[in-house]
């Protein structure tokens, strides 16, 4: 039973992810959600209290794996900006699965703004990879990779600050092919700033 | 008449402000911007094509503003690093001014993303910030105050994205008082990464 329950839950979160990327956020209703995942309304709301609690999940989700994908290319060994550039080389990829999900981003984006509770999951990720990151420079100011005077904070800050800059460019332009590329140019300018000698 | 013509147009571009930012893009219709103005229908439609229309003319507007108050900073004998100092230095006035707006920017967008009218709208400007400080650039290596090895494009490229990056961050985030100091200094890590010397 236990095992046939996720399932349940994994294929509402499929169907979910479908419809809002295919109709947008704002349009999709609980009833397209179900009639997508073939299961029935009791089915749903016995895994989720709303549309938005399935989001939420969904966003959770996205926000793990590349997590573990960002934390997979860190490798003790290996000085700091080589690591950041290894991770700015996944960023075609980060790019390339959520291009078609702009719409829905941002409309979830709004409904931060007017609701709390979805304005405390948005920032949740934003804080932990502004601190992940500030941890990477302390690491790599005493390998002695970063200069010594480098606020591990601040950097980390604006390091967050320039991909989720570059990421909405990135949507923004058609001419994506060239993106990842740019990115990670622009994110090796900041760094050879930080780098030391 | 040519000068009530400009007095009536005002009027529909003001209310439509007012009525995008309190209730949104979608939810805002003509005829609201039309009662909000105390204008008819057939004024409306003599200026402005239909409602995407007022919200490009105040974009342009927008736009035109902020690049004639960063301009206004620049000043052929004072180096560039200090001339991007002092730009930073008004990020707050345009996150207060901008602040209450976001669900509208985030909206707009969302067009942006189906409509490609709307979508050359929203890059020009993007292009047009790039192109204003990969000249600055070119002028600070050439004065001696950016390293000679800068690609000033790339440097114009990054800056623009961290701006933007830290704009939505900005507008993401409700501990606002300090956002403008901490912008100006995620700014200046940047430039001082880039700075000859």
């Amino acid at each position: 039973v236990q095992k046939r329950s996720e399932e349940t839950k994994g294929k509402i979160i499929h169907a979910a992810a479908t419809c809002f990327s295919k109709n947008g956020y704002d349009a999709t209703g609980v009833s397209e959600i179900c009639a997508t995942a073939g299961v029935s309304k009791g089915a749903f709301y016995h895994h989720f209290e709303s549309k938005q609690a399935v989001f939420l999940c969904l966003l959770e989700g996205w926000l793990a794996e590349l997590e573990r994908d960002l934390l997979a290319l860190y490798q003790q060994d290996t000085p700091l900006p080589e690591i950041l550039s290894r991770m700015t080389g996944s960023f075609q990829v980060i790019f390339d699965t959520a291009g078609d999900q702009l719409p829905m981003f941002l409309e979830f984006w709004i409904q931060a703004w007017r609701d709390p509770v979805v304005w405390s999951a948005a920032i949740k990720p934003y804080r932990r990879y502004q601190e992940i990151f500030a941890e990477m420079f302390k690491v790599g100011i005493s390998e002695g990779s970063i200069k010594e005077d480098i606020d591990s904070k601040l950097a980390a800050r604006t390091l967050v600050a320039l991909a989720v800059g570059l990421l909405l460019e990135g949507l923004m332009d058609p001419d994506k092919g060239d993106w990842g590329k740019a990115s990670a140019e622009s994110v090796r300018l900041l760094v050879d700033g930080l780098k030391k000698g």
